[in-house]
């Protein structure tokens, strides 16, 4: 059966439906980077969302968009950080049952927040097999349903709010920037993007070290991320069947990024701007870095996906 | 001659005054630290304010209050940080020449912003002789007319104008918190608010290793500071003659924070607000770890007054 992605309609429902439990994040601005790069940019700051990421925003469109009766069974998945979190925390919002699957190697801090939201927790073995042998489990027993971190329709069109708050905020923005993982923001990001105007143009960026949409986009077909080398630990994941398409007919280009200059972003960002956000956040300044007047003159809108960043354990 | 201390009007004058150059900044909560000192916590967040901290706001007010005839002779200070380049960005936003003296072991990145808004440095020997001797033969040779950081009636209105915005937004905030240094910012505080209500609790806080104006409110008179030993580096001045009558008129207490506490609320905002704040910020927020429950049940405006923070040499 053909898929059909999200529409901007699904996007502006979206933005309705969770405008009563999401942050409207600002966007915030810095003379200095201007300057460094020649261009005018516009910092969407997802570091500011619910549990400190994005992630909030599909999450709680999926709840919210269940039935009562879908509702009332409760939702899952699996995760080992933010879309667990979020999704803990919209569950909550609704007073529904949440069951995450987390593999028994996630960070205190995330296994704190999972908790924290009321979430039941099941913990595996840190492989894919456990993780989905486990929600399988779970799914059939409690007739849950599931919501994945991304390969979702729902999840897709709530991410997409992001870029049309931003595009509300600054309907002259010639160029959106976000970094890529799944394809959630991605994907929701060129559905608001294009749908808004058509003209705008839409640019991936990731890790040369986890570079799966880069080679996914050239071939023309989903390469699976194998063996990601890092530090932007968001950005690990393969692309679904749900966000590829969407991405392949929207996305001008995907830069991909040192792990230097993702450090060098990321620290620019905390000097110069006086907000945490994560490695992942970082990429999308990062790409500037690897030809730094690409945008030279453009007025360009970037997402900084979030700032669940680890203070002890700074990449400089 | 007995002393006018600027009003509420004054306060709202240097609002419309500042209005078109100064930011107005985001209002965060956090609902983990309100669950951890049981009230509810609204952090005026000035790291997010031209230059990184509040300074702009009264430096702004300053500048923009001068004649034309004044302003066309400059404006002068010493300063080995925030005031500095505060004072060098309000003065280019005017067009007019600011001189500014400063210590010859100021941080590099603290005469790099001076100097990158454009204001003439003199350096000179890091002794208050040695600043002071040089700014009256600047002010002798040009005619600027002198800034002072904090004791100065239009910089007490300027610094005064984020409690205001403030209690704008949470008009029914039933104590409002800051920092102390020099007292510009406390005392700015103290008349905007209790000119907006007089019920209004305020309370001052400052580094145990710098407690001259919990001494000079105990003792009734200015005791100034000697030796002070703590990291938060903008709150090392002794109160001044125009801030202190001020203070000791409105401020109900002034609490004192151990070093250990400054690093705790430093490291908790970053965690739980994703924002990068300096030491001098943490102090408010340290204060109720000297007694966590102090302000159980109240909602509590707490002003972070900065951003520049060392990401090289963290407290933690």
């Amino acid at each position: 059966m053909a898929y059909t992605p999200p529409s901007l309609a699904d996007v502006q429902c979206a933005a309705e439906r969770i405008a009563p439990y999401a942050n409207r994040t600002p966007v915030l601005t810095s003379s200095s980077i201007n300057k460094m790069v020649r261009a005018n940019l516009y910092f969407k700051c997802e570091n500011f969302q619910k549990v400190g990421a994005f992630k909030f925003r599909g999450a709680c469109n999926a709840v919210f968009s269940l039935s009562i009766e879908e509702a009332a069974k409760g939702v899952a998945t699996h995760s080992s950080g933010n879309h667990g979190a979020a999704l803990a925390l919209a569950g909550s919002l609704r007073n529904i049952p949440v069951h995450v699957v987390m593999p028994n190697n996630a960070l205190n801090i995330k296994k704190d927040a999972v908790a924290g939201y009321g979430a039941e927790i099941t913990y595996c073995e840190p492989t894919l097999d456990a993780r989905e042998s486990n929600l399988n489990k779970i799914l059939d027993s409690t007739g849950a349903i599931m919501i994945h971190p991304y390969n979702d329709e729902r999840i897709i069109a709530g991410q997409g709010t992001a870029a049309l708050e931003l595009l509300e905020e600054y309907p002259k923005l010639e160029v959106v920037m976000t970094p890529i993982g799944g394809g959630g923001l991605m994907s929701g990001t060129c559905i608001a993007a294009k749908g808004i105007n058509s003209k705008i143009i839409v640019v991936g960026t990731e890790p040369k070290g986890a570079d799966d949409a880069y080679q996914s986009l050239n071939k023309g077909e989903i390469v699976p991320q194998t063996d990601p080398q890092t530090m932007a630990d968001g950005l690990l994941t393969s692309l679904g069947v749900k966000t590829f398409p969407i991405i392949k007919e929207h996305v001008q280009e995907i830069i991909t990024v040192s792990e230097e200059n993702i450090v060098k972003a990321m620290k620019l960002l905390w000097d110069e701007l006086n907000i945490v956000i994560e490695p992942s956040s970082a990429v999308v300044l990062g790409a500037l870095f690897e030809d730094p007047y690409k945008m030279k003159g453009k007025k360009v809108g970037m997402i900084l996906s979030g700032g669940n960043a680890d203070l002890e354990n700074l990449p400089w």
